[in-house]
């Protein structure tokens, strides 16, 4: 089967327009740990891919499904401790506050249950998000997609400008008033939905702002949006989907940048492939909203979720992956930082633990976003074997963020390559 | 662990509210084929679960799920076979027309994508569906609950009673003219939308009305409601969650229904307890859909959903359990049709396939619903070691949707059980 014949039957049975990565797909067979293969046995280094957070095939992960599909696999209305067991390690990895938990089966279905679960709380329906966000294809969900991108809006959602060091607001300002600027905005954005007739339900953000791009954030900006929405009888939801589990280097995204939310949504890496989501409030919120909705998931809080994101979470402490996420992200976003001044295209350098993006611009002085770089850089890495994409809000960050088993030595080869990578591409 | 103290844990760690079958819960630890096992080791017929079609802890599954967990499990931006492959058996299941697939994590996922894909496709924003169904538990799909169960309304919706000839809408007419009374029903609704600016966008429907209790439907009824929308401009979307794979004993409910939908939904028994849902539709829906949105899913379409999926469709094939649903259920259906003129609450049978409802009413004369008896006899029942429910528009409909691999001689033993359950109720 070759690429050309196999892309033909692909667009006929899932429709042309099915995103694929790079110039030339990858037609990708095999996964082991931090490598992937194609099927002519060329082996890549994962750069990319946080769902398989403890390694493509981690035989543990694997056990753990087959024994528990062979064991059983049912929905949620028949006792079965395995679920139980699991939320309450959850939980428990949270501070205080978090106490219960509504599974899902996507990030998507997460947001919808967090979004519902403020509605219901808060009695109002108005939406607080960034301009540069997603947090899932649903219509609802769909709505609070960066501009350009978002399919539809409403008078209960109103876009805030992301926090940006590096473009900021305002220029010429210190840390404290740009971070005034930016809250200056999000004051707006309730004004906005208070004027509506909306009020604010919620703010819901990515702890760490990854859609965006990773900016580098004013400080203190997160802790004061969350007052000023909790001060218009809102939520704030922290969609720690990409941000959490141990990919910053602490378990949380909100953890790095400082604000306490009422309500967290995870999702990619929890069942290392398996589909698995999760919202985690206080068990008053839970409760309120199960009575409210009923809320069911055929597929979610089973024996299987369970099994499998319990083997996840024993994986991540067996091999300590949070120390270690923070250990190679920082002698790996060191090592980028190093290089940025060689380069006038590298604006940037941003992002924590194994989390990092570069910022392609067509001059440091400009600023420019440099999206084609972006883009031409990533394909020439996958060329010479690591795998990596174009993303942020203007997609000319080179986004790095590979499984959390990606080891030093991994890094080592990167950066060989991504000084010959640069220096090709001049 | 008693059941007591587990019930504790899981009411602090999921909320209070989550919802748990029978009077006394059931406390499940391992299923096989039909049966399932309970803490105590005693064992049950399963004749609800229709997510396990191929059998609880089905070996073929578990091992094609093992093997490809630990083979590759990555999202749908790179090229892989066996999703190919997958999608072009799924659409050679239907007849002409549906050609194209997008895969999703649950049936409330791929119900957002079939209302989508109508609402690009029609260029108009309104749903007509029945007032008894359930389609999902998003924003936009929770909305297309049934009456008294719904959390939200909108100028986007409107509701069609649906067809029922045991309460039909008006009494006294033969079936042709109930037939126009339901139709008019429906124009109705499409009146209703284009009222309100909203137009026509799909009917969406469970292709036998499963939530609303598996009514029998006037003859025509299906096709001349399809009619009727499409010639308001909207696409006519079948919801084969429950229907669909074989469970009536056709591959698909709309071929016992006699109508011919524009897109497909399926989701629960295709992977055998992996979430895994699908939206199909002609290629050139599909197209429209996914230029307009550039829809991805990071956990569908991936090699894991694939093999699962093609797995259970190994399984169905090999036992051939199409016709073994068809027979099963033929024998079964014949069996409580013969002995419901025994018994007063028994209003009516109904079913296809391995899909049966039991109508309980307080009297064949008055037919009034009776939710306090089919609670009674499934709770019987399970006391039993049989497993069933309650459910339908008016939750008095005792409700056997078992595993498609459901024996005859399971069936015998549940008349059996069921005899001595009638008897004992009284």
């Amino acid at each position: 089967m070759s690429i050309e014949s196999l892309l033909v039957r692909r667009q006929r049975v899932l429709g042309k327009g099915m995103a694929l990565f790079y110039d030339e797909p990858l037609h990708i067979v095999r996964g082991e740990g931090t490598y992937l293969f194609d099927v002519a046995g060329r082996r890549y280094v994962d750069m990319y891919n946080n769902v398989p957070c403890v390694g493509h095939g981690n035989p543990a992960v694997v056990e753990a499904m087959a024994r528990q599909q062979a064991t059983l696999n049912v929905h949620s209305r028949y006792l079965h401790e395995g679920i139980v067991e699991y939320a309450e390690r959850l939980v428990a990895l949270h501070g205080t506050g978090i106490e219960s938990i509504v599974f899902s089966c996507s990030g998507t279905e997460a947001n919808e249950v967090a979004v519902h679960m403020a509605r219901i709380v808060s009695g109002r329906r108005g939406i607080v998000f960034s301009n540069g966000t997603y947090h899932g294809n649903s219509e609802a969900i769909g709505m609070l997609t960066g501009e350009g991108r978002r399919h539809a809006t409403s008078p209960e959602i109103a876009a805030f400008p992301f926090p940006d060091r590096y473009r900021p607001l305002e220029a010429g300002l210190d840390d404290a008033a740009l971070c005034a600027r930016y809250v200056e905005r999000v004051e707006a954005a309730i004004g906005q939905l208070e004027s509506t007739g909306a009020g604010v339900a919620c703010l819901i953000v990515c702890s760490i702002f990854a859609n965006e791009g990773l900016p580098d954030i004013p400080a203190g900006f997160m802790a004061a949006a969350a007052e000023r929405v909790r001060a218009a009888g809102g939520l704030v939801i922290a969609d720690e989907v990409q941000a959490g589990y141990c990919r910053t280097g602490r378990w949380w995204g909100y953890q790095t940048t400082g604000f306490t939310p009422d309500i967290v949504v995870t999702g990619k890496p929890m069942g290392n492939g398996l589909p698995l989501a999760a919202t985690a409030a206080s068990r008053a919120i839970v409760e309120r909203f199960r009575a409210a909705t009923g809320y069911f998931n055929t597929f979610a809080a089973s024996p299987l979720q369970a099994a499998v994101g319990n083997a996840v979470l024993d994986e991540i402490e067996r091999l300590d992956l949070r120390r270690h996420a923070e250990q190679v992200g920082s002698f790996l976003k060191a090592a980028l930082v190093e290089r940025a001044p060689r380069y006038d295209f590298i604006g940037d350098v941003r992002g924590r633990g194994l989390f990092i993006g570069i910022e392609m611009v067509r001059s440091k002085a400009g600023r420019e976003p440099d999206v084609a770089r972006a883009r031409e850089i990533a394909n020439r890495l996958k060329a010479r074997g690591f795998l990596t994409s174009n993303a942020g809000a203007r997609g000319n960050v080179l986004k790095i963020r590979p499984p959390l088993v990606f080891g030093r030595a991994d890094g080592e080869q990167f950066l060989e390559a991504f000084d010959a990578t640069l220096a090709s591409v001049g």
